[in-house]
């Protein structure tokens, strides 16, 4: 495997806890006009509503992603060699106290972002910042979705709030941002707060996995149906560690039990290969709920994945 | 889907983290008349042969209960639509230093329970707690037993004591209590003390699902053979903590590593719909070896499961 | 010492680890007709400037405080047995992503228990939630300040909002419900992010602490410079556990070192027997950031020596 | 300093994280006849009325003392040097469940190591067993005390038993095996569950001094009144942990906030040279609530510093 | 089952949490003469290229394996009855600070036991410790392995040092320690710093079973291809714990997301009956990174079904 | 307060909780010319003796150093103002496995850094790294030590090797690096390996205060002793953590109880002021034994003060 950018391919030479922490120690810069891929952390956990932290998300992912080596395995995927990436820095905010104001920072970030031609692979923060980032992206034409994750995230107004971290796929259908018919949301379970919480989703024809059902096909097998949901057309992939079970990620904001293994994880997103993959986000990692620091480590893992699959549908010879 | 009850519906008018502490924020009383299933924490770890502290385990499981909702998508029940669901508060005792005169305590408030037609789910406390249950509520006739564990818990005597944490299901076949043909002990594994350890539960004729013939079967013929076993005569569940592998609950006092999954351990529960169930517990969460509180949310969730299947049992069109 | 209201004296009955967890198991109540003085949770954090996790507050010094006992040796009170002490639950708010909607709702709260003649004596919840109760409870006449504190709170507007968990006692004096001539502010510390961020308090005339002061001072010195500013006129009392060292309060959202120790911070809350309290609270404990729970601990404990010197200032022969 | 046996002078040829974890890495034995002192675990916590776990804490102080060294800087004591120190093992019980039978059990232990003539230094487990102790090695002649503690101990029967962890030293006193007017309490503070819970101390003649005290009297005060109360006659010295404020103690069973400070303990015990010192326990560490260990190796720090002290009095110079 | 070595079998006469910490609670012994399995500690991390803390693996592990019982009840061995186990202390090194010399102490440990006919099983430590034990056993002739990790460790000079923990089956196969073609790795995963890192183990004809083909053969194929790949000759055993997922064993220097589970690892090892083991090692256990000890338990519960199947090859009936 | 460097004083602009974390949100450059101070980390613990872990300091105490803010309240110090400071990045080293070829790379990172005229202050690490800094910063000319510690590190050769991290000022003082008459160290305790483990330091000359004079002279007095010691001369400063008590500081490789307070620590630092200071550093944070991170928060918080008696004594007008 030749490199075209042989500068950024080894970050082996500092052993691996050295340095300041950026992600998968990718050069930092704050000029969106060097990169290919741009890694974006979103501190900003202002729509949970529940157990904030998330906000401390994108440091600690930094941190346990050193941990992290450029060379995948299971699929011969080399992101570094593909295309540039760069650790872009945070999509602060200066309103933090206003949830809406603050989204709409975010969203001025990836705009800009977007509009330099850098494909965002973002960093939560709590699924709220999903929303802004579709608001940017998905401007031009509705996307798909493959979304990982233990709930739908199609919920309505709740404490007074239409955009909190439990609804921003609703709104995302329903500003026209994603196209219903090819989004699909596997793991899906636990109990829920109304009889029938996830309601839009089946009304609005988003293909729905829930853990039963992915039990029941298997990794291959929603694989398939992945390919079947999104087909060829552009489509946006956010992952909720929450969608694995909290023995693999405990440090979540709504952890719910009976989720998926890491591996299933893996597989699932290296099975992306081959989509029209566009961006991309990894949410929902809280640190002061993960004294051990493993959900960071396997929310770099799975950013890994991501970042992978993204990098050869835009760069790679899928794409 | 109607219910008989609405105004316990909707917990979530609270933000989940506020408000005093219940089981599933049920509502309390220490009135026995007002109930139809009362959640009862048994804060005892007197029978404790190795790591104490389950008797700090009724509180951090009403604590972590907050995060659980009232609506189970798996199965659609939503038992606080189908029957009066109370916290009735704790067994506690007040001679703590004896434990068969605790135990003796912990059996007096059971039977004032079992007098006002409450049906029992407790919250243990360590696996001792489980015979005194069974002394209030199993006089009349034997029970059927569901058993998701460790270890089959049919020792004898041990440093001193025939009512350890790790012989209850011996005691109450002994005292008539439980019908040994009708018992299923699941998730049995680890190392003993001595050869033949649980030699009891075959010679009275219990079946034992080892973990080994739990991966053979698959929990789809785990379910069958405890349909079989069990029968439609009344029968009582059983659920410590350390069935499930020490990656899902670490916070227990004997852990055993090679355990079965969260999602197992909810499909097997789910399982039981259709059985005449009478009662039930979860026991064995020890908050002070459970830092990030990850054994009480899971043994909340499996209480949750219990009650939906004992709501429907009890109060549902499967009753 | 003779009680007024003996069926409140025991709570010794049931161990301490037994029970719903209500601040130091006094009785809850939702009705204010029966309190004297309701010590109320304010699980709030949307003014946290930098780490969250303070809406947790109330659960776990509610958990806590069933570790203390109702006789204070120090001091002789036994604050059960001067006056009718409820847990009154939580000023809990359903605008939780708005601050200034929030923070109305709390005020309300208070405002309620205030019109029914109960002193309140609250649980943070960030420093945000001061101004809200002072809202209720001071409109008056101003009142005078007892603030142990590693920060004095009097600054400015910041990251868009007036409301920050930074600023409550700026807005208090802004809004005439402090009289800065009667607040003391003890325990400041710590660098700033502009050269004068306190200057507030001294151009107010507040009285400022700093640690080094405290130091020289030592608490019987500060105890006496308390009652020279404080006067016979009702005053407030509010104690951010960030006052204390981080050795002693780790669980906290902005921790500084170098901060007064706990026997400190008792002697002087005792030494506030004499003044003419109206109410008070404890603020900042955050639970995530509390792995071994010993800041829920000294709150509570905190939250104990308050009460003390408030059922004492109001119900007690010093009243 | 000439050595009489050179041959436990070097436990440093090891790297100190090595090797089975003794007591300091003092030479193990279960044959009393090659001691001079004998270091016990008393692994049993039977009489906790609240935290349990101080069962873990020999295995934890044996672990972290490995960080502790032979000489002691401060007084130039080297007990290694003055007399045969071996780690006897644990006074383990085979009646666990029965806190009378396993009382009776651990003085039999004690009892054996006192007729062998080996100086007993012992290490909790909680605090009900330094009555056994007592009576083990006090039955000749009443002893002194010197009592480091939160907590007077004498408290009465409580939850049904007369030999809780609240008691030893009431029954010891009763019992006559501790000459009240030679017994000093130490650093006594926190709320009580009656008015006057510690009321026995004082009215038996015992020495009590508050923390309030000890902050007045400075240590230096302190061990001048120590010698003043406990003469030149025999006496025990026991430490709680829990004496320690929980900033340098939290693993413990009933932490009292407005403790004294590890440098105060270490010179007060050092203070005890010169003293007719014949036995000592370190008790209360409990390792499940203390994740970093700090109050295992502050334990351990403790029983150094009695270590010095007592092969001082019975081998040293000042014998 | 009759024993040959009755006095070992009562491990239980004491309660589990009692007594100086050894290896299962076996006896220690300094002497070669008395063992047939002698069980080794090896603390040293020296060779860890990341995070550091193996060293304290050992204490660890045996702390932990006092929770394990002696008889299998999965295959019925009963290690303690087929031979004489001990733990013989810790190959310990004293020029720790330098790579090479510090595994020459290490070799001559084993070499001394080799010599005196002991079977080791040793307990690392990081994964450099199996170089010097290779060499002390299999001077004679090549072995076999059976190697379960998430890293194939053949890769090359890294940070100047050829001896670091990833490369010791490399230098082992080059010195002619191993048989190449009789080895086998198992759950090898995770990204690479090198895009052909692993290649050495590819090109000298080890057969690598990536995760991937792990999940695809399952456990039975796995096994069925060990028994293919290493025959009847003498063969080691190396449990690498980073082999486990990290939710089984988080507590490692090198996790890697995505790995097998604890039941299929005991399952994987119990398959290793009737091989012709000569050794083994469990390493890699790094307590500061294992807050519950979970990892510790994990690596002793592997450690003992080592200690089953090496038993039962060398003095078993299958020997 | 006027400001020659505008651009670097309002960190603030950002929440503190975001972006890359380098030592107090300074910019980073890896180009000396740039810098009046340049905070270097120095990732490595090669010379630890007992726990390891320092290696991951840097990392840690940049990431609580966020918590901190520009303006010293204390003295009024602005070193933002006074000078440019930079985090200059990581004395990383190559040859991690071989100690002296380790510290020789260390060495040439401050030489570099030196010749380019740019002040260091380091962040350990352990206290071996403090020798390289020495030989590159005080070759023309032995230096003058204000040095906070436990232990004296003044020790001979221990496991083999002469640059362990107990050592280095007895090296330093051997290599002309240190005019021992002009160095001081305080907080000097715990038992230790040898009789005389420090007399190094007082046959040098050097001035050894122990906590037990710290505690009789109180800071000023300490403070009044530095002066007189160092005189006006050049000196260096040296922190390690473990001079605090570990109640302040627990995770470190070493800890002693019995230490100094962090107030203490903050007064003795701000007390050098005046002193003709060239450098610093700030060792022994270990964070795997920090939990909650307070130990990496008081690092940087004592790195805080050091910078800015550092900078007023070099570009203040102190200096």
């Amino acid at each position: 495997m030749s490199s075209k950018y042989p500068e950024y391919e080894d970050p082996m030479a500092h052993p691996r806890y050295t340095g300041l922490a950026t992600f998968f120690r990718a050069p930092h810069t704050e000029s969106f006009a060097e990169a290919d891929i741009g890694i974006v952390g979103v501190p900003f956990d202002g729509g949970t509503t529940n157990r904030p932290g998330a906000r401390h998300g994108p440091r600690e992912v930094r941190n346990q992603s050193s941990l992290l080596r450029p060379y995948n395995q299971a699929n011969g995927l080399a992101p570094f060699n593909l295309c540039k990436v760069f650790d872009v820095g945070d999509a602060w905010v200066t309103e933090a106290f206003d949830l809406e104001k603050a989204l709409g920072e975010i969203q001025s970030f990836f705009a800009r972002l977007h509009s330099a031609g850098v494909i965002p692979l973002a960093v939560g923060g709590d699924h709220s910042i999903t929303l802004p980032i579709l608001r940017a992206i998905a401007k031009e034409k509705p996307l798909g979705l493959v979304h990982f994750d233990a709930h739908c995230d199609t919920g309505d107004d709740y404490l007074g709030s239409r955009f909190h971290h439990g609804a921003p796929f609703r709104r995302a259908v329903e500003e026209g941002l994603l196209d219903p018919k090819r989004c699909i949301q596997i793991g899906i379970r636990g109990a829920t707060v109304l009889p029938k919480l996830w309601q839009f989703s089946y009304d609005a024809g988003m293909r729905v996995i829930t853990m039963d059902e992915l039990q029941s096909l298997g990794v291959v097998g929603v694989i398939r149906e992945i390919g079947n949901v999104v087909g060829n057309e552009p489509a946006y992939v956010s992952f909720d560690v929450d969608g694995l079970d909290p023995a693999f990620a405990p440090g979540t904001g709504t952890p719910e039990v009976g989720g998926f293994t890491t591996w299933e994880a893996q597989t699932m997103i290296r099975g992306l290969q081959g989509l029209n993959l566009v961006g991309g986000d990894v949410v929902e990692v809280s640190p002061p709920f993960d004294p051990t620091g493993v959900t960071a480590l396997t929310g770099a893992a799975m950013l890994f994945e991501l970042l992978c699959v993204l990098a050869d549908a835009r760069f790679g010879t899928s794409g």
